[in-house]
């Protein structure tokens, strides 16, 4: 497997974590979104959205990091990233599109870059747009969390799923950014577990061959 | 079942024409978003995120409108709406999040309001940004679409798919807010075969009991 992405992308992210939980190795293909090569030759022929991850399967190109984390999951079952019952399978994907549908779309880099260059918003304007999305996104998942019988040393349980994938990489964002986190204490706890583990450390942007300081 | 859910929200559109594809009956409960009625009890306290649609099955409370479609898939296999091979399953999931992470949540009414109120961004401008998003990303999924050999009368094949239940509330998105479309032939051939199909009308916003003018 070949998996084009770039470090500091979180969505790339949350595909490294779900390829290290399963133990699966792949050739590491960078694309720098800063410089722009995911418009330019050869990765826009590969990837019709011009975005990353794009994961590559023998003949399969695969896109959007959460259809790539249940093809893997569908392909290589063990450990499973999603629970075997429907409803704790709909709270793991509700947990994560929370995030991914809810958060991260407002903040990357195409989105701040038209806030700054077509609507001419100052800075601190923008940096203020940053953290709303992320403290106002982040307290949503902090309710869904708190207090739910379901929700374990992980967010869901007490073994890394779908969920714990795409919650790491958007702390992460949310730490570079200055947000606040204190309002969110479940949230971090499952963060702060899922950094002991392994497969988390391993995939974080620090560790990648594009790493940057 | 009940479904918690506006009749022009389109995550609550994409939820409504997936229970009329599987031909199940449900309550229609109204959330008026325009009035914050989903930051008021009792909405508030049934949903974590304050977001509509949310689906009550039994004991089970779903939230976010691909999770709910995914759980209807699992607990009312027929007529399905991922097909069955996982390369398949991952092109129509990634369709589907093409529109559900990279168009739709720039464009719902709490980023707007934001826009406007926060920023101080013009209508104009603010017009100009909803069909910014909406165009750029309907061109992606034309990419993804066109001349690709699993694309049939619908997204993925010759039924309708996860993919349809997000393609067509976009398209009437787009349309209600003047939005070029000739540059996605593709897509609009698909959106036209969905609307001649009996659960694609019977979803739409202008039947639903909320409805306005």
């Amino acid at each position: 497997m070949k998996l084009h992405n770039y470090f500091r992308s979180s969505a790339s992210f949350r595909v490294r974590i779900a390829l290290a939980l399963k133990g699966l190795d792949y050739e590491y293909v960078p694309v720098h979104l800063v410089k722009g090569e995911q418009l330019q030759a050869p990765f826009a022929q590969l990837s019709p959205e011009r975005l990353v991850p794009v994961l590559q399967d023998g003949d399969q190109t695969l896109s959007q990091s959460l259809a790539i984390i249940e093809y893997l999951d569908e392909t290589h079952p063990e450990p499973p990233l999603l629970p075997a019952d429907p409803p704790g399978r709909a709270r793991v994907r509700a947990l994560a599109l929370d995030i991914a549908c809810e958060i991260h779309p407002l903040n990357n880099l195409r989105v701040l870059r038209y806030l700054v260059r077509q609507l001419g918003v100052s800075d601190e304007a923008k940096n203020g747009w940053y953290r709303h999305w992320v403290e106002t996104g982040l307290e949503a998942v902090e309710r869904q969390l708190a207090g739910h019988p379901a929700t374990g040393r992980y967010c869901h349980g007490d073994t890394p799923t779908l969920a714990d994938c795409v919650l790491v990489p958007q702390i992460f964002n949310a730490q570079r950014f200055d947000c606040r986190l204190d309002h969110v204490p479940t949230v971090m706890k499952v963060f702060e577990h899922c950094m002991q583990h392994p497969a988390f450390i391993a995939a974080q942007p620090s560790r990648c061959p594009d790493a940057e300081a």
